[in-house]
């Protein structure tokens, strides 16, 4: 078993922040990269916003098995077209990890179906993520709770659809609260939305945090086959029926004929 | 109180096809509108495709309590403009039941955020409609099933989000089944799909089915005022926290600014 | 309509100890019904551990719409017969409000079938109660959190099932967070979980907490006819289904049989 | 990787009555047992209700990744105090499955929190089970549906918790429909209920069934260390909080002193 893992990046605060350059010479992607150094079921690679088609084709994706994705400053530049095939992966049961500023990321916000808004602060103050099963995959070899330094603060209301679990709430030294550790499941897909990891600090150099990462990496993961006509809506004809039947009644449609979109 | 109450309706079927003429012969939005006959606290309007803007103003939104919408042939030309509006306002509170074919509407997607596909058959079997719920306020006043002659089958998978409740299970003579009564809270908005409701018989007729659109109406209907700010992201600087904080660490954002999106 | 209110309370600690006496001279259930003043919709009561039957006869619980719980000191006392009645009331459509300490008592812990635990401190620090859906029937008329000076502090994981709706998050001065507004459904009945409300404090003298509890006898209210059948499993004959069947293959139960339990 | 799994089954039927005997020859545990030839990644034994404690004793169950349930005219006689041990497993982390008439098992019940009731029909009619997401784990190598020729009829309303996922419902041939496929999530465990497999019908030999019981025991596994304090309400004294405080306000509670339960 392989884990094709594919960690797409905005990378532009590396480039324009000297700041962001420091804390990360290799780029985010290459600090997050080493949530999954030394583990054999991983195979690891990066995308970018400024690659040919931000790094997304067609035939890459259908070689992902899980997606992680960190924006913020550029989530506009991302083309609609290519939001519809991450969307489209995540349906047939490509897993997705969304970071931190991800919540107002097109992929996650399509998949969300609500705003994702929050309120926020970037004062560095300490973010304190308590665990609310911690025998959870996700939360696996974690204690209680991992305390950041340094944090930006997301408070309450984040206006997602109710998680199928609340795994992790976030206590803010401003005296804030925020749902940091989200499940869903959409079509085949599972997501995972992971609060930390503001540009500013050194949030990804954090091991706790990076084995959030790896463990909900693991947990995504699919091994079934991709379930590639999830958005069809197939015709089964009366004499097909699993009980078939003569037709009564009116009809509008034809034999064979495709239903309306 | 009032429960403002607007049925959107496609009204292209009664215009292109004698049979769903002689069926509805005031439109099927004129059958729904019995749902609601002699109950005093409705206000019930219609609006419909080919009205200007759909009929679907700012100004008329904004004055619905509970939206209904059927559209089945020409989901296509409903403007993304106009759909953004009705999902706005669903985030602000606005109930929405979607009857039907409108599991394929643009409000509806957009709302779910997955396929909302489904497998079909035009053969007007038989359909059951088992209530999973006896109390629930939708369920108000129906027996354990509702029968209804001829129907259109609609059979899993329907690739929909988990609803928070799966209400009412379909039976269908040719085999199939399908989760034909489900709800959702996305922003302050609550969400009801209903299933039955092909053009080419008279289920709009049928007074249980009107029943379940009525008690839904009440169901969704939300008191409060709108939260026209849902979709916002608004900042708490340091010295507004409700624990007021010293600035620590390094910052990207300037006071006063907005966040990216 | 009127929503007939049952306060349970174990009313203990008002007899043992002076604080909590000088706090609640009316009993903490005294204090509860004050968030009914001036609501003509109520009408309010309210049931000791120490009456007869804990005050809670079947014909009581029969004309009960919503029961609030609270109980502490006490909870190995409530004798499990009536548990049960409270918990088939609740099937059938009785709304239970559990307040504070009521976390551990047995009606809860039987309805949510897990363990309910949590940590503790008793330090009269500050609790902030935010509200993940400003909109929602239980939060109408509050601000975006409720601050309560004192509080005693409950800290995740709290051991529940996954709530229907995360409708309120508590910070704890001391650094711990809690999911203190939780609401399932269970049969035909709408429980609500709130946090606040430790008796060497006067929590139950803040308007905001009362407006919650308000709000929430009114969320938790089911108008229609109780469910009192709800545990029975009735046998539908092969001659008396939808679709009358003959029997076929070889049978175990004879005609007319009750089924095992 | 060895999961380690336990077949509980009750094992009556087949002492009494010749049918079941002759098509269970090595009891239904045997059949259930067949679902894990040839996967070594299992280690499968059984239990039963007239070994000593059931089979199931407290280091046995501290061995156990998943167990599976099959009772039906015995349920009353499994002991209270090994019900309990069995639930305070699941919550600790270990799987469960219940199968066919252990809805009304004492374990499943005491975790639902429900009535878990529903209608039935012995009739030997034909079931078809449909699968919502046919990538799920418990789904893998499916086809989109189930069919079985006999069976016993399950109809809703079924009075359990709204599942976390409703992966499988069923049509019968008598016209009801059932959720037959239905997870939760209890503490760290994880259950999943499956409908088929009433005595009287060979449904246990049925390669498909075996298939679905086979996955669900791998989705139920959790590798992670038994949460074994998941019911303890631990003090978190003000001098060790996260933030350590100062008392404020009276109190009730000596230091150290163990909470009320």
């Amino acid at each position: 078993m392989t884990i094709r893992t594919l960690i797409w990046h905005e990378h532009r605060h590396e480039k324009n922040n000297k700041l962001v350059a420091s804390l990360y010479p290799e780029g985010m992607h290459g600090a997050l990269k080493k949530a999954y150094a030394g583990h054999s079921e991983f195979a690891v690679d990066h995308a970018l916003l400024d690659d040919p088609e931000h790094g997304l084709t067609v035939e890459r994706l259908a070689k992902t098995d899980v997606l992680l994705w960190w924006g913020h400053t550029a989530h506009g530049e991302v083309k609609d077209a290519i939001v519809e095939r991450v969307v489209q992966r995540v349906w047939e049961g490509m897993g997705l990890i969304v970071l931190h500023s991800g919540h107002f990321s097109k992929p996650f916000k399509r998949l969300m179906g609500t705003p994702c808004s929050l309120s926020w602060r970037e004062a560095g103050e300490v973010e304190r993520l308590w665990i609310t099963n911690r025998n959870h995959p996700i939360a696996q070899g974690l204690p209680a709770y991992i305390e950041i330094e340094h944090e930006e603060m997301y408070g309450e209301p984040f206006t997602i659809p109710e998680p199928m679990e609340t795994l992790m709430v976030s206590w803010f030294e401003g005296g804030e609260v925020f749902r940091s550790g989200c499940t869903w499941q959409r079509g085949a897909g599972k997501i995972f939305y992971f609060r930390p990891g503001h540009e500013a600090y050194p949030t990804y150099h954090n091991s706790q945090v990076l084995q959030v990462i790896r463990n909900a990496t693991r947990w995504a993961y699919n091994p079934g086959p991709a379930w590639t006509a999830v958005a069809e809506a197939p015709n089964t004809p009366h004499d097909k029926a699993p009980v078939p039947l003569e037709i009564k009644g009116p009809r509008l449609h034809a034999d064979g004929e495709e239903g309306y979109r």
